[in-house]
């Protein structure tokens, strides 16, 4: 794992070098996280341009005592300090030297307040907006994150099993009650956590995207749909399925089938060098074809990964192509106000040739 | 409930007058709740210093398309736009007007970046600097949030009352297990949640404040330090209590009766108008006496609300003085580094008079 993160803050300066910085000032945890393997919830980062990986001699790692022992253990390979808070605790030492003339900061997540401290601290150090640097290197995946990925994602496929298996999706159940056995069932394959607030929505409440589980009872003859994911080793996973209690009726299996149908375009639109204005499209234009455009309410997907949404977005407003390892949730869905919704999503990673499916539970009409 | 809001607005709205801004654009999603009852998870708003109660034409709301329904029910009484991000589209708002020229802003929730954004888009508004207006208001909570306090005290309280009469406390278990079912206990008193990540320390991980549960198993002899809370309507209760399994050795009764003296002096502490650094001291000198204080690693408590840990820290670098309506926790630790921890929590509401004691739950040491 050591090598892991000696291997992506070699990757960051080259970036940092391109940008003519001397060091880049890390406080988003999760980008700390990335470039340390620290898991704590309270830490920054100062990593130097020029540092060559196995002399970092210039890249400074800042917590503050709780975190003594814990730091020690995960990040071993870095100088420490021990100070709160950790921001400009780094800028007070970049200062003292002489090598940090050109200084970035995170300046997506440092609010204002936070830079007038900064900035009364850094004598000498110019402090430079550098926004999204490491979100731009996480956006493509090593293979231990993919790994990790894939075992939210197993979690999560063998929880929805389970929870079909013993009767769990039925009718006379609340909403809230499937959710929590749905989480439980996470939990016990190896989930720290859900990876968001899972869904659940039975009838009407399915034409909500984002409809948050209440006391409603399910009924004979609802769709119900479950979007849900695992946290395995800060990786998020993210899947939606959509049920019928019961024989569907024709409507329901009608838009079941478009979806399921835009949902195959858009997977198969996951690849190498695609726009990723074009995936969204791909996928969309089925929907709009058969008239339910304006029942598509949000964009195709997103990427997945230490966060539950980060770059690239796959919609009409994105930018960007796609690469290898990038991890994306593919999701259309079709709602209709007052009488129901269908979502199906998966999580997958572009790959040269066909993507690789993490979610695998079957996308066939599931009738329960 | 409306009338609550309607108060809370007239309440910010003074402030703003004070400062002779026109308006403040509210970006913070807890500070949006509380000034108008929307719990979605995107929103703005933008509040007129000189409208009045009954005529706040001037002040707008803001969400994006998903909560237009929800939107309409819990904000019925505010002009709402649906346009997403929300500042900017606020700021455009105001830019279009000529009643808004000195706009405040929350600079200590918006980034560098977003900065760049809203001033770009607010040609003749000034945007000014205003950080933490809305938290300075809640410090103070009204009968409605201290009812909800009050409920997600007692589903805590319930819930480890049911956890220790069904053994859930017991040799055997893992802290990982115990914590699990604690907050599933919570749910069923009503919980929306817990209100933040459940500590369970067993043995010698009691000595770490801020331990994670992990697979270690409890032995008879430990202490056990529970940490946790529930989430009731958005607020959030905090309580730790630690116990021993099986007969306390000599060294745990010291240190927990120390705990115990120390905390109740704390709780003693609570009065209109004491400076907060003197309720940290009130309970630090008891511990420093006893020769302990290097073992008392943070400070003695926090505010408690719409967030888990708010203003006023009641600590040494804490500043300003009680006000009745605070809600606060009140929580000395004693951590013997190998050996083992005591912490005993309280949440209580400052009052003319005696503090009110929300967390219910015995501070005797309780032998399981």
């Amino acid at each position: 794992m050591a090598d892991t993160h000696v291997r992506r803050r070699a990757a960051l300066r080259s970036r940092l070098r391109e940008r003519s910085l001397d060091a880049l000032l890390v406080v988003d945890q999760r980008n700390v996280r990335y470039l340390t393997g620290f898991t704590g919830s309270n830490a920054a980062l100062l990593v130097h341009a020029h540092d060559e990986p196995g002399d970092e001699a210039r890249t400074v790692f800042c917590t503050d005592g709780r975190y003594l022992t814990q730091s020690a253990q995960q990040v071993p390979d870095l100088e420490r300090l021990i100070d709160r808070p950790c921001p400009p605790a780094l800028v007070v030492r970049a200062a003292a030297g002489t090598a940090y003339r050109r200084t970035g900061y995170e300046s997506h997540r440092v609010t204002v307040e936070e830079l007038d401290t900064l900035t009364g601290v850094a004598s000498g150090v110019e402090l430079v907006r550098a926004p999204g640097l490491v979100e731009e290197l996480r956006m493509v995946k090593d293979d231990t994150e993919i790994e990790a990925l894939r075992m939210a994602c197993a979690a999560a496929d063998r929880a929805l099993a389970d929870l079909i298996e013993h009767g769990g999706l039925s009718a006379g159940r609340t909403e809230r009650e499937v959710a929590r056995d749905l989480e439980n069932r996470m939990l016990d394959h190896g989930a720290a956590g859900p990876s968001f607030e899972t869904i659940v929505a039975a009838g009407a409440n399915s034409a909500v995207p984002h409809h948050r589980p209440t006391g409603a009872v399910l009924h004979a003859g609802d769709l119900v749909k479950l979007d849900f994911g695992a946290l395995v080793d800060g990786y998020h996973s993210d899947m939606t399925r959509t049920f019928v209690l019961g024989k569907p009726a024709d409507w329901q299996r009608e838009i079941y089938d478009l979806v399921a149908t835009a949902q195959a375009a858009g997977r198969a639109a996951l690849v190498v060098d695609a726009d990723v204005r074009g995936v969204d499209a791909a996928a969309r234009d089925v929907v709009e074809r058969a008239g339910w455009g304006e029942e598509f309410l949000h964009g195709l997907g997103h990427g997945v990964g230490l966060e539950i949404h980060e770059a690239p977005a796959l919609a009409k407003t994105g930018e960007g192509r796609l690469s290898a390892g990038m991890a994306v949730t593919v999701e259309p869905g079709v709602y209709l106000s007052g009488r129901g919704g269908v979502r199906i999503e998966d999580t997958l990673v572009v790959r040269d040739g066909d993507p690789e499916l993490l979610t695998l539970t079957t996308k066939q009409l599931v009738v329960v």
